[in-house]
């Protein structure tokens, strides 16, 4: 039950904060792969079936009751462990591709090192109830004030995460850096103060190169 | 971050399946402590607090879409680490006791027994997210055939886990049994066979019982 989560070799995820232009990127990872003449399965974190988009309506609702951290993060994994076993892992063994915008790597950013939770407590439920990790993670770095100044405007209602202040999203994106230095062989940091198109280009190059490598 | 949950001398729970006479015997326990003078908060799990009352509805609304044995734990987790937080440890903080219908023994009679997960991933969330245990936990025993016959006129609208078989509510019962052999100093188990009434006058004493040892 305790097993380190294996990476499948047809799953990837793209992780990144506000502003980085994951939209873009997740369509130029789509068409890559697509192009590539893969079946992709395009999908989403928290959320990715009818019952785990529920869970995440209410992580992200503003509300007046203070979400304590743990709930947040328990949240977060029963979310996880109904999308793997519903939409991932099927998907994944009916031969798909499968990309997901933000996954586990999610949990140890925000929850660990934005909400300050115990590492292990993070470590011991991706082992005991996720099992998958991705194969290849994008991982879209920005400059924090920056990638705010570009939501300011299309954010009428933030949701409670994005309410919080600039050093929690500090903190996040020292952990997605941490991260990535844990685990060079897996994760691509792509450079997402270019423009979006550039960032869309320089995703699809990275797809493109990781493609060329596993075969 | 792992201890062991500390029994509080305060927190009361209440354990029992379909039809044992919760209600009655709730209504009986307040009373009791109300009677010696004390100050009573009474909650419920899974809930407790309105945000917790959401992670209630996806756990026990009939959905078509089956929610995983894990996802089921970790959202009664969340709702128990928010519960905690947000009203019993401040209750208990302030001088009150607490009396909760339900607490982590059903995690262990439900998920585990009931659903077979692992009892260390239970142990685990308990240690680490819960932290507090009850000093008293009543259990209202009772045959699951005689329980759910009680039920059968009441329950027009049977939630997701009223529709399980009697073989899921058999290992359920046996699982409080278990938790009442592991610990003959919390639990007092109560005959539910008997009339609502004999089971209130049955709490009632229980209660009184242990409240003099206390003194």
């Amino acid at each position: 039950m305790s097993r380190q989560p294996v990476e499948h070799p047809r799953f990837i995820s793209l992780e990144g904060g506000e502003g980085a232009g994951k939209t873009s990127a997740l369509a130029a990872i789509r068409d890559t792969l697509q192009a590539a003449g893969h079946q992709v399965v395009l999908t989403r974190e928290p959320g990715g079936t009818p019952l785990a988009e529920r869970i995440r309506a209410i992580l992200l609702e503003p509300a007046e009751e203070t979400l304590a951290p743990e709930a947040e993060l328990l949240l977060m994994f029963a979310a996880r462990a109904q999308h793997v076993q519903r939409v991932i892992a099927p998907a994944l063994a009916g031969g798909a591709f499968v990309v997901s915008d933000r996954f586990t790597d999610s949990s140890y950013a925000y929850q660990v090192h934005g909400r300050g939770l115990d590492r292990s407590l993070v470590e011991d439920l991706e082992r005991r109830v996720v099992h998958v990790a991705p194969a290849m993670t994008l991982l879209l770095d920005l400059d924090v004030r920056e990638g705010r100044a570009r939501t300011a405007g299309r954010d009428l209602w933030p949701d409670r995460i994005e309410r919080e202040q600039d050093d929690f999203f500090e903190r996040v994106r020292e952990g997605y850096r941490r991260r990535a230095q844990a685990f060079p062989q897996r994760f691509r940091v792509i450079d997402a103060s270019q423009s979006p198109q550039s960032v869309a280009v320089a995703v699809a190059e990275a797809v493109r190169a990781w493609l060329g490598a596993q075969a």
